[in-house]
């Protein structure tokens, strides 16, 4: 179990780093003593295994393996490492989850007992497929995992009756926020919170320079300024989801600042969601970090596009029955139909709460 | 520190029995062994100290006596309980806290103390000031401590666009909330919620017979119905509030059934609360649970007229831009100005989330 949580913790060091790859820590033992250790350190790099086994202080003959996935039996852009694995002697392998990938789906796992490898797996398993939840869906569905949050006072207000929203929470839960950012490929928003908040939708964090996700706009008209910061800084960045009904004129300027321009199907008289996401998802975006506006996070939930909620509620009260909420649109008429959220945890981040809770979607690998 | 904490258990059991009295139990203890204990159990009943020791098992000379709350040292409903204590032959009283009563406060500490028997005070002070904190206000200030209640969704709705409310919540969070509504005198909506959601606002808890809060309806043109719930049962425990712009004829019909009507000064077109809260205060009602609607929230909010809020928050979503949230009015425009909370906790309950926080208030005995 320590040995796992080792794994599950050198793992996340990936994290922003591998997508869409998945996370994946892993260490060698022998006579009860860690001697490698490694982990997936970015797309295109070395698999934590190979990290692992070439850390050894001393042979890994005899030893055992953890890794928090099963390793890989395929050539892919690294060779398999079932191979090193067999040819370094290593005798027992605990493995925290199979790999969800229909390439590898046991095929690794098998292919180390054909040679008379000792396999465990299912080890800490809950915790390893938490840790590779966005991988888990993408690499299930090819779409992206899709988190919508937000920042609320405990009346439900994400801004005052004015639209002021600077700032609902303190700073920890804005520092999780950049976090949140680094860790996904994407951030998107409606072009509405543009238009109130012009936010940067970057990664700001003290001391080292982060990786920067794609920020995405869905503003079917193309009403976006040019002068708006997600497209002043970082263009190449910034992809916007437009539909027919965009001015030819408005999608060329924009497409000249260096933002990419989708001009997608409508539904609903709005940008077509599922097509956008599916798109993005070829596009090899394993991850969407909503971040508004209400009424783009409703067409999402509604339409079973969002796959975690994380709410961030501040210990403060704005009343005002015109005052935005979280989740806008038309809404949901029966209480019936609620749309209902499972596994719900929370934390305390400075004054604030932290809850998040994930929607029932079908792909889950349980 | 054990035997405080059991002085407040017991002294909870008398919650909802002995309003305006503040709850109090005591333990008596000889030789490292209890061998007496009591609470006040109802109003105008026998006090803590006396049920403790008129129950011991043993003679109590030599005791020492624990007590979340300074024994009282004048002539009320009961003689002094300082007297008894004295007479007792106990040689040592352990105080929770001292009594905030004006009438009060430290002088039972003094007369024990003046009849050589040994006084700690402030052990376990900030629970016992939690277990009384109705009493703390209601004996400083003469007017009724007021929890704001609410259950919304995580997007922050307390009902779905058509006004659907039952339920945002589950069963364990109803509980709680028919056991608040026994811990307080009164329970207070806007006529709103009368005629959107024909509440009954009564305690129903299986098993034993709960005492029935006073039902307070704001009301300012006495629009409510003569067959909303709350008049037809037990309509002798209602009372409407309106203003001048009620109807002389509602006004007699209403009373006709039983239940009182107050006609309030205005303010701001509405019952004036603060003049409210006062003469309900004046009637010896200490505490009042706000149950909504969000208009009535914000105003006593905005106003300073309440002293903690608890919102239940249930795992789902229901959207809707106009949908209602828990506190609507006007609302607070800028961010800086927004009402804050302090002292927050969160527990889970069921599958929903209960929040606590207070405001901050002058009166407060810190």
């Amino acid at each position: 179990m320590q040995y796992m949580r080792r794994a599950i913790s050198l793992a996340s060091r990936g994290s922003g780093f591998v997508s869409p790859n998945p996370l994946v820590g892993a260490v060698v033992v022998k006579d009860g003593k860690v001697i490698g250790q490694g982990w997936h350190k970015e797309f295109g790099g070395a698999h934590a295994e190979v990290n692992a086994i070439n850390s050894a202080s001393e042979p890994v003959d005899g030893a055992e393996l953890y890794v928090n996935l099963e390793p890989c039996g395929h050539q892919g852009k690294t060779p398999p490492c079932t191979e090193l694995i067999i040819r370094s002697g290593i005798k027992k392998v605990i493995v925290g989850m199979r790999d969800p990938n229909p390439l590898v789906n046991g095929k690794g796992i098998s292919i180390l007992r054909d040679h008379g490898i000792e396999v465990h797996s299912g080890i800490l398993e809950s915790e390893c497929k938490k840790l590779n939840e966005i991988f888990i869906k993408f690499v299930t569905t090819r779409k992206p995992f899709v988190v919508f949050k937000y920042a609320m006072t405990l009346d439900g207000k994400i801004a005052t009756v004015d639209n002021a929203s600077r700032w609902i929470t303190g700073e920890e839960s804005r520092k999780i926020v950049h976090r949140l950012r680094q860790k996904m490929s994407s951030v998107m928003v409606g072009v509405n919170t543009v238009l109130f908040d012009d936010p940067m939708l970057n990664v700001r964090l003290a001391g080292k320079k982060p990786r920067q996700p794609l920020k995405i706009i869905a503003d079917s008209s193309l009403r976006i300024p040019l002068e708006a910061k997600v497209l002043t800084n970082d263009p190449q960045l910034c992809l916007i989801a437009c539909t027919e009904k965009a001015g030819k004129n408005k999608i060329n300027e924009i497409r000249r600042t260096g933002a990419q321009v989708f001009v997608c199907p409508e539904k609903d008289g709005r940008v077509d969601l599922a097509w956008l996401f599916a798109m993005l998802g070829a596009m090899d975006i394993d991850g969407i970090l909503l971040e508004g506006g209400s009424e783009l996070a409703f067409s999402v939930l509604k339409d079973g596009l969002a796959d975690k909620v994380i709410a961030f509620i501040a210990p403060k009260i704005l009343g005002g029955a015109k005052a935005p909420t979280a989740v806008g649109g038309e809404g949901i008429s029966a209480m019936e139909q609620a749309i209902n959220l499972r596994d719900m945890k929370i934390r305390k981040v400075g004054n604030d709460f932290m809850i998040e809770g994930y929607l029932k979607n079908e792909y889950r690998v349980e």
